[in-house]
């Protein structure tokens, strides 16, 4: 492909996708930032996404509406389940099902009309809270899908797809955003978070980021409900 | 997992996906059916699902909106690329990025949850018009993506990709559709039919149904415009 180093960024608004727009753009990308309202409870989060997506410099930012709340079956999109508030073992109620999947095919189908042939994610097997497409085989097993299910990847000019975070802990995660210049202030991890976007401190999203910020040594710059 | 044998069944209202419906019910499963208001020009095809739907006895159909004109980049979500109208080689305008890496993905959502472990889609390898995503080596990387990515798939309770259709010539499928009680006539192939649901009779999707019924030697019953 030729023309401008163009990246589909998947942008949550939390810190993971912050951190990997910001590696994104470091490394030389124009970044298209992708977000979804999916139904998600924590809606706040869209906001957070589109102040980190200006702050680092996205050429643009898209948020597509999606129903996965319309088949239910987690904690994230359907209200009658609560969100824990202790730390959980296994596959969490939070876990959404196909989420990153649909993402990814939607990150796909975009890439191939920009023309954009990297996309980002950053999903993250170490502090991955239990979720089975935050695993590097699940990443690998997309690229495939997106190698063989496109005009692009079966006529040589294959995608690939880039989860720079996979293997981090959640300390290193910030060490690497702070220097690529993140303002993590900016970003909202808690499940769910008061209409303020102030978070919970209590779910397990909130934990991680509690934790990660101070095994890095780094003033954690979450706003709390008090 | 234990219940009934249900299946999700992507119906699009044309000829193969009302087959593969059909083989899906003989085969003893409740069939839930899903198709998608994604920006196709073609969308009276959506009301020919519902009558499909109903004729074979699903128990559900659920039409999911997605908007992939949004991306744009084919002729049959773009009004601005014209629909061929003499045979094309290679991959084809009306191919749409990432269509069937999209619905499949939607599909596995409401697997999970429905929760259904079997998935079937009509793609078909040999009259496929030149759709990478419609290769059985698609749909293997697929059913690995599945499995890979989700809490049923890691858990020992996996999804199965089921593309009957995939290796048969459309005669082959037409005949089978026969016997299994498929009504053509309440599907349509054509990509661009007008607002009565007559077909063109000139592009692939056209060409390929009438060659198909002629070389299975059944009366057409498609609605061509005079």
């Amino acid at each position: 492909m030729s023309g401008p180093k163009r990246a589909i960024v998947l942008l949550s608004g939390g810190l993971d996708s912050a951190t990997t727009l910001a590696i994104a753009k470091r490394e030389g990308y124009q970044c298209h930032a992708l977000s979804f309202a999916y139904g998600q409870r924590h809606a706040i989060e869209l906001d957070a996404a589109k102040r980190v997506a200006h702050s680092l410099g996205a050429v643009e930012h898209r948020t597509v509406t999606i129903d996965l709340a319309a088949f239910g079956g987690s904690a994230l999109t359907d209200s009658q389940i609560p969100i824990p508030e202790s730390p959980s073992t296994g596959i969490p109620v939070t876990y959404v099902p196909a989420r990153n999947t649909i993402f990814l095919s939607y990150a796909l189908g975009w890439a191939e009309t920009l023309p954009a042939r990297d996309i980002f994610i950053g999903v993250n097997a170490v502090d991955y809270s239990g979720y089975p497409d935050c695993r590097p085989e699940f990443i690998a097993a997309f690229q495939s899908v997106a190698n063989l299910g496109t005009k692009a990847g079966v006529t040589g000019d294959p995608f690939t797809i880039h989860a720079p975070l996979i293997e981090l802990a959640k300390a290193e995660i910030i060490r690497i955003g702070q220097q690529a210049g993140v303002d993590y202030s900016l970003t909202v991890s808690c499940y769910q978070p008061d209409t303020a976007g102030h978070a919970c401190g209590l779910c397990d999203s909130c934990r991680l980021r509690a934790a990660g910020f101070a095994a890095a040594g780094v003033d954690d710059p979450t706003r709390y409900r008090t």
